[in-house]
């Protein structure tokens, strides 16, 4: 149960200036408090992140600024699938020369109604281009956002090709069946990686062998979910693991993005934490107070203060 | 009926090398063939042109190349519409810069259920950025690939701020009842110039005062379209509207951009043409065949050839 990369990984959110552009420091602090509240890694560029939202270039500086202020690269886990198949290689290929352990690997998500075949091609260039054998490619299954997502027959169709290439995946579809049928994988592929993308159902898949979660709401609540992770095997597990379903469930009822951010903004005092690209919002006040209060409620806490770390 | 932006507009397909390089001569090429066979512009760069699997730095590449051979930039309608808002700027302003007529804007496509304010956002802050009274804006709404599109009241919301800005529409919903919606905004906004994404009702369209269409069968079958537009009140009109609904109707059996590919490697005798970049594929061999035999049974042909251009 606790290979090299196995835990709580976190999509970590990416604060920005008042003019939008991208607040590399509240970045690095953030991303340094999360480790040592507890991340097993940082899945850096996932939807949480507004990695879509970002620019190539703006991706690359910062990794290499997290990478320059002691983030260790074995913690990282940055997204690095893009429509174009030429954005897709340049990140991938970044990240594997900054000797990140892995990357998280959208489908390209312009074409809807693709086939398994022109997804498998879609990977397999990248492989092939990339062409580094310390590539790892966890497979990042959103359909809810990516429109497409990958099939089993097409996640056998990887691992079978790509044994020491293709490792894990994050099943974000939200949708604990697929998550099952993934877990049914492990019988043939043993050291197959699955993450939910969320810690609702996060015992449950410890106990049928996944390898952890990857939730947005581990920007807010990462100590919490790593001792669902550490104590999984423990009497109080299911208590544990009520306490940070809740959590999640009064988090989930706004939009995740601009809620996890409005928690930071509130805890940490940094009104600048709310603030998201568009196409996103931030919170209006009335859902503010709301989440808040429901957060209150559940004795929620932030954890450790910032200076501590 | 004949403004200056108003007939019918290419969305160009983009060629490919066997290594999956874009052939800028062999686009070039099409281009100008295209210009000689009736195209009243080129929506380089949308759907059809598989440019959400181009880089930028490709796509601005790309464009550079055209009006350094000869195209006006009279003649261009690029894509510019990026899920980030960086990348959208660069290439809108790079366009306007280059003195093309309009840009064909996708709504940020990533993150699905967005609202119409972020959305609202989103051009707000690509029109305060690029910041030139030169650029023209035509909304590109096609949800079943993006996800998200532009609803009448955010529609009426922007012409009524970006009134000099924000032109026209590309309509791509596949759905009639929403191109009538959009021809009933010409009451109120008579200068807004409506293309419904497909030829199949382009009369009904132009006798409702839509400006032409933008469709990706025009990049094999651009005369007669053309000739649909100048003969719109005339009594064959009826009929050659019938006849460029029948060759839509075969062709769309199949998936578009592999498709029409399929054609031009077929009648130029380049098998290049077939290329396309993953996650789509080209047609097998047998939906080739059939493709083919249909339009032949049609008695389609591509027009002059490119020796006469």
């Amino acid at each position: 149960m606790t290979p090299d990369h196995r835990g709580v990984f976190v999509p970590v959110l990416t604060p920005f200036h008042r003019d939008l552009s991208v607040d590399a420091e509240r970045f690095v602090e953030h991303c340094r408090w999360l480790l040592a509240e507890g991340a097993n890694g940082l899945a850096v560029f996932g939807t949480t992140s507004e990695a879509n939202s970002l620019s190539i270039v703006e991706r690359m500086t910062l990794l290499e600024r997290l990478i320059e202020r002691g983030v260790p690269p074995a913690t990282l886990m940055p997204g690095t699938g893009c429509c174009a198949l030429p954005d897709t290689v340049t990140l991938t290929r970044h990240a594997v020369e900054r000797d990140c352990f892995g990357v998280l690997m959208l489908p390209p998500f312009y074409y809807k109604g693709v086939s398994d075949d022109g997804l498998y091609a879609s990977i397999a260039e990248v492989v092939q281009r990339v062409a580094d054998a310390r590539l790892r490619i966890y497979l990042y299954h959103i359909p809810p956002m990516a429109g497409v997502g990958f099939s089993l027959p097409l996640i056998e169709r990887l691992l079978k090709d790509y044994p020491r290439v293709v490792v894990g995946i994050k099943d974000s579809s939200g949708d604990w069946k697929n998550t099952e049928g993934l877990l049914g994988l492990l019988e043939a592929f043993p050291g197959f990686e699955i993450f939910p993308g969320s810690e609702t159902h996060l015992l449950a898949a410890l106990r049928k062998g996944g390898a952890g979660c990857i939730s947005a709401t581990a920007n807010v609540n990462v100590a919490a979910i790593s001792r669902v992770i550490r104590d999984w095997n423990k009497p109080d597990a299911d208590a544990l693991q009520q306490s940070i379903s809740d959590v999640r469930a009064a988090i989930q009822k706004y939009p995740m993005v601009a809620a996890n951010k409005a928690i930071l903004a509130q805890f940490r005092e940094v009104p600048e934490w709310d603030l998201v690209r568009p196409p996103l919002r931030s919170l209006d006040a009335d859902s503010k107070t709301r989440l808040l209060q429901s957060l209150e409620v559940l004795q929620f806490d932030l954890g450790r203060r910032l200076a501590t770390v």
